[in-house]
């Protein structure tokens, strides 16, 4: 069980997107070559982002995707649920009914134990994706990529933000 | 990003092998008729848990698996891991290393901040299914289980195992 690569392209993507000032927009091609994608590949992930409704979208010569809401109210859950769907990781197709020995037209009062454990893990895994904003993914990129780097990101993302 | 169906064949397979008295074999086909399978589906995946070693298996016209451990020493993730692998949920490509302002030459100290929120998702995933073994699981089944129904699957079972 592996995320789709979308999910790290996606979460990128936000991640400068987050960085634009208000009113300003990155188009498709700018941010496909930023991150070293094919254009086609990564506009199915910000169409992703864009029906989740984390993203807005602009026509025209100067358009392209901004976020749709405030960094601290967009989180990883978000954007993995945007890529991934909401589903969750464990579908129980309920195999304790075909017991042989059940009686006919009984009917078990809850979901499975085993059920329980795989979605408890499953909610475990979204608590923590559900803990980081963008926000706080930005100030630890912040901290974490050298100045001048991160300084010449923004920059080069400025000179091409509609 | 679901689970193979073969994740609760497998964890259902364990909590009847589970149940099997010392030195008692259940056959896949035994195994396949209590759960409602097709026999070649559910071989792959006990051969999984073979492969994991967390089951044994003998050959012959008794044969069939049994655990290979004490119940209270295999957990969900042994199970999970024995069908799905151990490979964490997301894999980062390291797109990072294609921003077009990075310095030739230039090389991160460490993980990016967005695979380290993803991999630490997964391990509370992951630390969630370690922390419930077998044996907690049929003691809840246990309890749960109408007492008829529980007596009347394990005859069920004994009478089919080698
Ligand atoms: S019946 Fe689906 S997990 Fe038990
Ligand atoms: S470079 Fe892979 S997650 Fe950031």
């Amino acid at each position: 069980m592996i995320l789709k690569s979308q999910v790290e392209w996606a979460l990128h993507c936000c991640a400068i997107l987050a960085g634009l000032p208000e009113g300003r927009y990155l188009s498709t091609k700018a941010l496909a070559e930023f991150h070293g994608l094919p254009k086609e590949y990564l506009s199915k992930a910000l169409q992703s982002l864009s029906q989740a409704k984390l993203v807005e979208s602009t026509l025209g010569p100067s358009g392209g995707y901004r976020l749709a809401r405030p960094t601290a109210e967009i989180t990883f859950l978000d954007v993995v649920e945007a890529v991934e769907g909401k589903e969750r990781t464990f579908a129980c197709s309920n195999i304790r009914a075909n017991n042989p020995c059940r009686p006919e037209g009984y009917c078990e009062a809850g979901p499975c134990a085993v059920a329980r454990v795989m979605w408890d893990a499953d909610e475990a895994w979204r608590a923590k994706l559900r803990s980081v904003s963008l926000a706080a993914l930005v100030q630890t990129l912040e901290q974490e990529i050298p100045t001048t780097l991160w300084q010449s990101s923004f920059q080069w993302v400025l000179k091409r933000a509609g």
